[in-house]
């Protein structure tokens, strides 16, 4: 701090600054709680990440982060469509736990368009409401997708602010048949997509990210200068079709709009972590990046990449919910960690706590588990299993290095032309239609198969072993499952974002067409 | 170099024991040309390496030298198999060129199988000898596979040192019917593969590629001892079918034998740059890594793999010819560098040549050109066209982001169940028969589709325009192209490994087989 040609007057007088400084920050500062931040990616794929392999390896900000931090090779969503990933991440309970599934059909995906009734239960506890019994305050930046109905909104579940919408952007609506998707500030909405939050369509045009990427720096520079610990929820949406990206950065990519959405949002994370190094607080702040779902492969060639694994968003296979990963805590996580220990978007729940020093609940069952061990002490979890659900279905089951599908599946609406898996076809396992192998479960070995192209041989020792490993924890998951009341069944042209609260002070009020609650259509 | 507090005395002693050193290395020891090396793997593709997106993320050195070094992104082998891919790498120009091809069929790959007539031809010059005029020793280590008949060997075509085999370590064999692979030093056998030089197939246990780290280190310190410029070709094959590892190695990856046999490959690359940092010539030497084709996907979940790209080796998808590259050279080339020149193993001689400051030779057309300005100086070229080559047909070519197929084919050998893009199929492009396109080529935008399975439509403009800039570069070629006297149509059995240079000394000369010249068998 003072250099040896400084007189020990001057020294003195500069720690005196320092500590007024510190004490500028609230008395408790030298134990303040570590910050936790959250960056959670719409439909962006492993493959789209310079450092996990992608050939245009146009993410420089995110190289370094994993450079300076720990890369999960091993990290999944909890269910390969963004509503019930993003129910459970908050949650830390697996979407057939805490409601975001559908009973409508066998095996099928569900989210929340603004026809559906339901939204993320009260009864459900999220990772602010933990928090904030530790005095931490909590904002979620960009995509909710918990519900959009008044009593399911972000501040009605422990967020102290909110910047974003309920729903996804896809539009735009003619405000007749359908809204336009609302904004909020907080409890309040502040404009609609398309209106006051214009996303063009032909050019791809949009600011969205870098008001996302402010809110998280106002947010940050804000509560830091509070004292305060705080919990950041970015999850912006560029990369979710209609990818968009602003004037700055378009055309700028090899990828078109949809690098082009990368980019910034590359840019944004590196925006972020600039601003908790040059707060100083980089060493107290635990990031985590990471992605709601694969890759969705029916973009075609403008869509993100799942790099070498098979099929993409709404399967099963590791192209649908193995995701990038990335843990940033510098001095807490050693630089350029590789991790392999088995993950789930779930344990931020329980890390979120344990960094915070509080208790998980007791009162029910958690699926995540605590990153701590494994990425600050090297202590892994070779129990680990990863569940990959489809609706109230399990299709398949990680465990160790052996995967097992019980149910396979891979074609998209088909009316739509939808495909899921283009350009592979894996015999018996890429099908078309659900299939059941639950009597010979299809068993992959994820080391020298990442691809899941070459099953095991049901007669061979190490298929045996492999799948008796995994059915011990199958069973042992099935005994405990209680499944939550499903939320995601009742759709209602009625209760679509026709008169969001704020709407009367802005004059952005719509009539509302008249209520008719159906069982939601989730087609194949 | 000498502390403040030291005396001026000791500093002008340090100083003269420093420049005795120095003069211990020669009298140009100052201006002493910089080292090359080149690693060259056999078969490795571009997923196999963490650093290229692997999901085991098993090459911590390879990771390393990428960031202290630069990734090339875009680069290519001369050709989908071994022989024409070394042959090119060394020669500077297209098998076409050189003779590495065949035309007893059309568009058929061939290489260099014990039973092969031809060879490099002498009309050919290669790397080293080239860099001996300006005072380089040169050393092969591992696998040569440009002719195993005397006059095609090493140090008949300007390597001073050899350490490995002609001809691939397929075997053992029974030596009767035919003989195993000689394995030489030198001029000389000193023994053969699964004689003297074991590979256990059973367990895969084989010291060879101890062997050949050994060799080079050694080979790296006696040259520097001697202060001389030194070349060094490190090419391991333990990535090739059969593969193999040392018993440190086995059983130590994710990824089963092929997996240990990459972990002992970084071990070795380790090993390499370690040691040209204790000798202090790091920054004084450029080091290049890369593999001679894609990953074999025929050889089932224990292969290598491709990544994100489609297919693998024997093919002219990016599966089979991308390669991962890496380029390092402290204090020349920038630490982290990504470059997206396109590039290609032929541009490696004219690489070496402009390190050592020769010209390159002006009697030819050279296919490669140097990768110092795109390196060194951030200079891109713009026009630089790949030309993927199976045998005498062009199949495809890239130029800027754009891919052209003229002609696709996707399938082995059939009576060998041989499939060379398992798990993929791409309406059209996958085909299993050779197609001929040429009327309309299949065109590829490889930025935002680097597998190759979205097809541009002929009637948009973006595909008029990506064509036309592809057909400039390709009417320039066959303009210039005169194919050489091609060198892989005649085998005869009585040609094959059976008394090579030195056997008589260690009694290993084996009866050969009568001479019966055939046109060699290329089967599709």
């Amino acid at each position: 701090m003072v250099s040896s040609s400084g007189s020990s007057t001057t020294a003195r007088k500069l720690l005196v600054v320092v500590l007024l400084l510190h004490a500028h920050h609230g008395l408790n500062d030298a134990a303040r709680k570590p910050n936790i931040i959250i960056m959670l990616m719409d439909d962006m794929g492993w493959g789209d990440l310079g450092v996990f392999g992608n050939p245009a390896k146009e993410t420089p900000n995110l190289d370094r982060m994993a450079r300076e931090g720990a890369q999960m090779m091993d990290f999944y969503a909890p269910n390969p469509l963004c509503s019930p990933s993003r129910a459970a991440l908050l949650s830390g309970r697996l979407p057939i736990r805490n409601g975001f599934y559908t009973t409508n059909y066998h095996a099928r995906c569900s989210y929340t368009p603004q026809e559906i009734v339901g939204g993320i239960p009260d009864s459900e506890i999220l990772i602010p409401e933990e928090l904030s019994k530790a005095g931490y305050r909590s904002k979620i930046v960009g995509k909710w997708h918990l519900g959009h109905r008044p009593q399911y909104l972000p501040l009605k579940h422990g967020f102290d602010e909110y910047l974003g919408a309920p729903n996804c952007h896809v539009g735009p609506e003619d405000d007749v048949k359908a809204p336009n998707i609302p904004v909020y500030r907080d409890s309040e909405m502040i404009g609609r997509y398309y209106e006051e939050f214009p996303i063009n369509k032909k050019t791809g045009e949009s600011n969205l990210t870098q008001l996302y990427i402010q809110e998280a720096i106002s947010f940050i520079e804000k509560e830091n200068n509070a004292g305060v610990p705080f919990f950041l929820y970015w999850a912006p949406d560029s990369t979710h079709s209609p990818h968009y990206a602003s004037k700055t950065f378009l055309g700028t990519s090899q990828r078109e709009l949809y690098g082009d959405a990368v980019r910034e949002l590359d840019f944004g994370v590196g925006q972020i972590l600039d601003k908790l190094r040059s707060l100083n607080i980089d060493n107290n702040t635990f990031v985590f990046f990471s992605s709601d779902n694969g890759a969705a492969l029916s973009g075609g060639a403008t869509a993100g990449s799942n790099g070498p694994f098979l099929c993409g968003k709404h399967t099963t296979f590791e192209g649908g919910m193995r995701e990038p990963a990335i843990a940033w805590w510098p001095g807490k996580i050693k630089q350029g960690k590789i991790s392999h220990q088995l993950g789930s978007l779930m344990d931020l729940f329980t890390t979120a706590l344990d960094i915070a020093g509080i208790p998980p609940p007791s009162d029910r069952i958690l699926d995540g588990t605590s990153l701590l061990p494994a990425l600050v002490n090297d202590k892994l979890d070779p129990n680990k299993t990863i569940f990959y659900y489809r609706g109230n279905e399990i299709m398949a089951v990680r465990r160790g290095i052996y995967k097992a599908h019980f149910w396979t599946w891979s074609e998209g609406i088909r009316s739509l032309h939808r495909e899921y898996c283009p350009g592979s076809q894996v015999k018996d396992v890429t099908t078309r239609d659900l299939t059941n192998h639950t009597a010979s479960p299809l068993l992959f070995h994820l080391g020298r198969d990442p691809g899941e192209k070459f099953k095991l041989n049901p007669k061979d020792e190490e298929y045996k072993n492999g799948l008796k490993f995994i059915m011990e924890a199958v069973s042992e998951h099935k005994r405990t499952m209680v499944p939550g009341q499903p939320q995601l069944n009742m759709c209602d042209q009625g209760v679509m974002n026709w008169a969001p609260p704020g709407c009367e002070k802005l004059g952005k009020c719509l009539k509302a067409l008249p209520s008719n609650p159906v069982k939601c259509t989730w087609p194949v």
